[in-house]
């Protein structure tokens, strides 16, 4: 059924999955909704985009994503409130970004016209997944892979761009404490860490692994010429408050421009919290942390929102943070929700609302 | 049907696809032979290996491999001799090299029995693929990627481990002249770049589309520190003559240790060819150019064997190399491929039989 008011072709599921899922018992990633985007990229433009139900794809073994990662992905979220109305945050960030990885890796743009259109019409379709209630969200997931068949390592001339939809219960993951990276390292100069690449991800599972065994959930990476400057986390940026003030590194080629980081930023400045976007040393933060001007340590992304971290590790040394009463970090977390939920004010023009 | 003398489980192809094949007019990795060789991990175990017919994969969109590149692979070659025997070359330095490549990338070791039964059964099931004449043979590619569902940027549960196999002509990539890269890099120190991780290929195409509108082929990568010190081609490590000397950067944890590189080393050092494997300058090579002491440039890959470089570009300066008689280049690749179609003495045990 080709949808007329639209450039779409929908094809809507015979029935719902819905009524098989736990929605107190949720598994982040697990579950998807009933139905999926897809949007072929072949003979040198992008295709008729398709609404049909979620399922499995048919690939050729020789599909170049599978040996060369020319891969890019984004993650977003939608809001419900308590008015049943949909809402996005900042999803023109989302967009502009994944088109920003897409020329790093070789792959055609995607319209913007398709992408939103796409979503929307997903996101109404599949309303009843995204679950009222502070904290609940459903978890969006759109990417592009090169299907080609044809195994010359060479920039494919087929593509596939999807967007899938997971629903998610606010994201607790644990106390969390990170080892800053001594060794190993996420990205170079010149590479492609500001990218949302397939393969900085998988890159990473390793070093993560042993971190684990030394008792740390995550890595913060340093970068790979010296190990000596503070980067980012595994798919997290990460802010440093030293006294009162707020530090993060700046973004690079290296580094993810988040956007929870920029938002954070932007509320920072506009609640007279003294922002400084800089390079931050190991040797600074140990410093800190030694006499006790080291308050706070958070990480922050759209999976989690604000994710505070308790302690550090480096060289065999573990630090732990003070607990603290007015954290920034839940101060944060609390005014991006409110935004994100549609309970305050959006100063900012941040909220996209579905209709 | 259980093969009850192996442990694998053999699908015979009803009919083969062989008599519609051009093996006069074959592009690189486009068609793929009767069967492939299949093993999946779950349960924290490889399951029984499977040789099938050759055909798509179901993969659910929300596999890992599609977001987070958790993928690696190899690239090895038959050859068929004039007695119609099969012929690998090295073939242990590939397995042991995807096994390192997959510990790098979280992925699980994969057994040397399953492996190496696999190959050589598939080989012979499709061995009317692999045509005699010197320059023919049936390239092999083994890979392995993350099949798991679900989102959660962690290591899967759920692999597949694949071999497909794909005939070859002599491969004549054209006249090759490189760029000597000035700000994009390839790997970084404590990085992936020795594993033949999926992301590293996928991550090239861009730089490496920028460098073709300058004329070049490809790029030869520098040090993402300083883009002072050659490293290596986008599929090929590289070597330089300069006089009589053969110089090539040592392998680290951003070179890949290919198998035709140890070889030429291996084969300049019985010839008492000088060879230097040691950091190589950018410096050096445009002095030795622009003193003519610079003879040759040339690439090794099993692709390949051994590919002459014509010219380098550096900084908007393009240079030629002189056109030589004697060349190592022809040397090595001679050599190599006598002994790969057993038409040489093995002197250092290089060739597997697969009978
Ligand atoms: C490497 C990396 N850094 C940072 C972030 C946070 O970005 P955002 O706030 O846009 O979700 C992510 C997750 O998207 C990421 O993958
Ligand atoms: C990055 C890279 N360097 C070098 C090589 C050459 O290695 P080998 O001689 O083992 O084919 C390859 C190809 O396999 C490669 O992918």
């Amino acid at each position: 059924m080709k949808n007329l008011t639209s450039m779409l072709d929908i094809q809507k599921a015979d029935t719902s999955k819905i009524d098989q899922v736990d929605f107190n018992n949720l598994v982040f990633g697990q579950v998807f909704t009933d139905h999926m985007f897809e949007c072929d990229y072949k003979n040198g433009s992008w295709q008729t985009p398709v609404i049909k139900p979620y399922g499995n794809l048919s690939m050729p073994p020789s599909a170049r994503v599978f040996h060369y990662g020319q891969a890019v992905f984004e993650g977003m979220k939608a809001y419900k409130d308590q008015d049943d109305q949909i809402w996005l945050f900042r999803p023109e960030e989302n967009f502009n970004r994944i088109n920003k990885s897409s020329e790093r890796l070789a792959i055609p743009e995607f319209p913007k016209e398709y992408f939103f259109e796409g979503l929307e019409t997903l996101l109404k379709m599949d309303s009843a997944w995204i679950q009222k209630g502070f904290g609940n969200s459903l978890y969006i997931r759109p990417f592009v892979m090169a299907t080609e068949a044809g195994v010359s390592a060479s920039p494919a001339g087929e593509y596939k761009f999807m967007i899938i939809c997971s629903p998610a219960q606010a994201y607790y993951s644990g106390e969390v404490r990170v080892k800053f990276s001594e060794k190993f390292s996420r990205a170079a100069d010149g590479g492609v860490g500001y990218a949302k690449a397939a393969g900085n991800y998988g890159a990473q599972f390793y070093p993560t692994n042993l971190a684990k065994e030394e008792g740390f959930q995550q890595i913060v990476w340093t970068d790979a010429s010296t190990h000596e400057y503070l980067e980012e986390a595994g798919t997290m940026n990460v802010f440093f408050r030293i006294g009162d003030k707020l530090v993060t590194a700046p973004t690079s080629d290296r580094i993810l421009d988040g956007v929870t980081r920029k938002s954070v930023i932007t509320l920072a400045e506009d609640h007279h919290i003294d922002v400084e976007v800089r390079r931050v040393s190991v040797q600074e933060i140990l410093d800190a942390a030694k006499s006790g001007e080291l308050k706070e340590m958070f990480g922050s992304g759209t999976a989690t929102v604000i994710n505070p971290i308790l302690g550090f590790g480096f060289k065999g040394e573990k630090y732990e943070l003070p607990k603290i009463e007015d954290s920034y970090a839940k101060f944060f977390k609390d005014t991006l929700m409110k935004i994100q939920y549609n309970e305050a004010e959006d100063k900012f023009g941040w909220r996209h609302q579905v209709k």
